[in-house]
């Protein structure tokens, strides 16, 4: 059974977006991922946001970019935590979308990462879990350990390269 | 019958809100005006914008700060004008409330007006109105004539008096 | 006879124009369509702005980049509703047009959009005239009727495919 | 035992930070609150911060302003959630503090609140609770409850006073 | 006869735009100082503007807030140095308008100041008619000596008291 | 004998300091060019800025980018006008640039110009000229003349072409 | 002999540069502290900014509002560290002078603090000092012990009042 | 024995930062360059950071990105100068960087250096260290004469060329 339910306005979104599935997928955490606009198929969405709980979802990832609603829809209807993504915009860079985004009125929060974060939100989602899942809270301290041993291996490469080879090998 | 909703999503909008209410009221034009939070009790919200094309609304002023999803989620529904009034916020100024509001994304736009423009919305909505109702249109015309008679008062009050006098007066 | 007046600033703006004229076209609204500078020309802008309402046009989209004063100074002749489209800039972004059209003094409403958000202009400007209009509403609700059918075919598609496949196909 | 650690950088963020307090003093969720600067005692919050898993904590909450580097230290180090609270700045509105918690780099996310979101910290921090917990997904649904019948009443409350009585009463 | 026009399209501009008349007085030129409304009364606008070089105006100094257009448009029409003052905003801070006074497109120049800078306006008036005006010149190179007079003593002063004092003072 | 001087903080800022040379050529007004940093070469820049006067200079144009002090450093020694060229900025997008030249303190305006607004800068210099020189003015107005007709023409292809042939023919 | 040098360019950035000194005398660091307005008076300028070296100031401190050019021309002369700091502004919060003073081209490095914060360039400038001088080291640490004793203290004080408690004595 | 440490957050700062190698190459300062990321590795930071004055360092340069700790956390726990670099980023332009590394609270100052300002930091460095070291600052100085030299050539070269010819060899 899906434990993350991950929902994005428009399916320009979904580069971003696949970020946090690949999360979900490294991590062995089961996720059902579609495309809604809360504000295009308004019923549609009241209708998914409202069926959350019983499809047994823990977390909701929502992205989406300009006057970014979804995320905080999701949070006015979904009772469990709802993690939001601000999509860089063209004209603004995401600013538009990150206002949309974070400051949810006194009542009704929506978790936000980054513009452009998804693999942090399918981590935040995956810490969310962890919270009473000892075997997963396991996997992802071993992810940690692995983003360490990249940036200590950089570290190496640049000690035995020196900075300019380091650079001329990028 | 009322042709203009008038909706706020706290009362902490109120005297913003009824700015638009008492162009309104000068203009002759019958509204109804309430509060509903699209985040706090979605459910009445959705009721309330799915009915409101029925109740023979012909445009909605919504108004909302920071994360202001209220006149974009009364555009996804109600399929006639709405007009979105952004809140001056105490953090960022009210530059939330305006991106939530104006950057709507293609097929659910909203007209915008300024931050804290409660005045200016009741305008755009009897403009609106005006478009197939000509004696609107006059009372309308009339409006801005005072709007006119007001400047070249406070014109003539300089050239009598000087600015010294004048900002003495202030 | 044109019930809507499109005016840009410049002819670098017609690519963002031409998105309200497609949506005019698709729902049977007939318009007329001309480059005016009010900086570069300002009395054949006022002649223009001044007949307008003699032409019969019922609204007027307006588009300008920068310091656009071409949305607000139709505003300030032209008695029936503006709506604004702020042009995306290269340096700022497009807020320096946001701000310009959006924030106009309280007496002259502009019904500003997205920036860049041609498409919307034309939207609002049918919503507009729909308000006294019930054939055009239906033609309205069922274009409304389609954007929501191509959001359930992305989802479809993605339900199917799975997001690389997705991703891939993009 | 505690479940929810609570820690400012400086004692100016006790106003904010006491309604996460508040809230989870009304969902029945213990907690210990803090003040750790990550800039003036590094060593003192290592030390927490490595600490607070042992220590039970499921979430730490953490509010910090300006160049707000806390809650992304703490979630440097703590495998669990961290909600992020900026600080609403004298100079830059707490814009400043937004940037510095919510920008995290991939691997490391801050689940970021509005700024001065004090409460919503406390509502996200139970809803992450809630996932395991169906008792408190109940008290938390009847304290959604309890804000929705806020803003009925006092729709109720204009419906029978009018805007201007209600303005005055306010 | 008046060499400067000084206008302003509101009197909530007054304090600042008297600090630019202030300077004039000062250094000797003529002006005439007066309230128009662009977006309220475009008509008495123009005809203004067009009269103003006939009336010998070799400069403009204009001020306007928010969406502020008057002295884009007096540039549009006037031929001769059109000065621009951005009016500080309760809501934006003056940033709305000093974009929307300094962004002008090619071929119409406005020359702006500081936000609130009505002394700066005066002062550069002054500046562009000394460059035809050698006595004026003269005085304007005294009251920039008087500027430098103001600050030697009070660098003086705090050389005698020491800050603590100079601070005590204040 | 030249009237303007015109000075760049780099030679990148060239392409943007031609455009008001364009506008000098065209409209015959003889103009010094040079390129003197007031961070790199301060005395060299001292002896320039305080031989200006002498040397005939009217209006000195001083364009620069980032924390942009070239114009203010001008202003500061030259006692006539200094227009300042605000550069676009990789980075910030030229916000930087506008406000080091824009935000002036009392006593010493800049009169600024659009963010890489060098025609417009080549044309407040001819206008400032053109206060005491009549055919000046004259070249100034049949200059304004021919950017009206660029804009007519453009309408009238507009017009006889239709928005698609034009946007193809783009 | 003094080693710093603290200037700023108006009497009102005195409660600020007064933190700076404060810092300076707490740690026995003997300093000179003036009034010169780089705008005002060019030549004072130069010639205390030249003779700074001269004089054996090993570091200045410089702080300015608004287009802040003083740090920046201290930069320009001045061969050795220059701490600029930016004042908080009544209109943009201070942003204006943080870029005008950050933003410097390559080859003249400003080293800036945050907006008002004097405490901190005076803590800097002991830092580079310290850099050749042990003592001064020392005494730095135990000022930095005493910062983290206070944090302490506070944290103590909130353990054992509680922060109901705790804020009602704020 | 290195006297400065430039580490970085991730290796995608490497083009900025060997910026600063360069300028420290140059100047016959020998320096030590690592990356350290104090999010994902903190017990490696601490115990860097720790240890870095009893290598010897005098300084540590530090760059980063976004939510940019890096720099702030050095200057936390190294009690002599820390130069921060805030990188540019690709949806905020360095804005978010830049006020994470800026803001510092009061007692833990940063350096900051404009957005990718790996040279200036570099510089900064040289300068810092020259406070003790005469021959350093007869190099320096030296390279200052030569960024001098390099202006004073491009002037004659635009002299001898003109701007046209200038702008077409560019």
């Amino acid at each position: 059974m899906a434990k993350v339910g991950i929902v994005m306005g428009s399916d320009s979104d979904m580069p971003v977006m696949a970020k946090a599935a690949e999360i979900l997928d490294k991590l062995g955490i089961d996720y059902e991922m579609t495309i809604i606009s809360a504000h295009r198929e308004p019923d549609i969405f009241f209708q998914w946001a409202k069926g959350a709980e019983e499809k047994g979802f823990k977390v909701i990832i929502a992205g989406a970019g300009k006057a970014a609603h979804l995320p905080g829809m999701c949070a006015a209807i979904f009772p469990l935590p709802v993690i939001g993504i601000p999509m860089k915009t063209s004209d603004l860079g995401g600013v538009d979308s990150l206002y949309s985004i974070v400051q949810m009125p006194s009542g009704i929060p929506v978790a936000t990462v980054a513009i452009n974060g998804g693999a942090n939100a399918g981590i935040l989602a995956a810490k969310i879990l962890a919270a009473s899942d000892q075997k997963l809270l396991e996997r992802l301290k071993a992810y940690s350990e692995s983003l360490k041993e990249d940036v200590v291996k950089k570290a190496e490469k640049l000690d035995s390269l020196g900075y300019k080879e380091y650079l001329a090998q990028m």
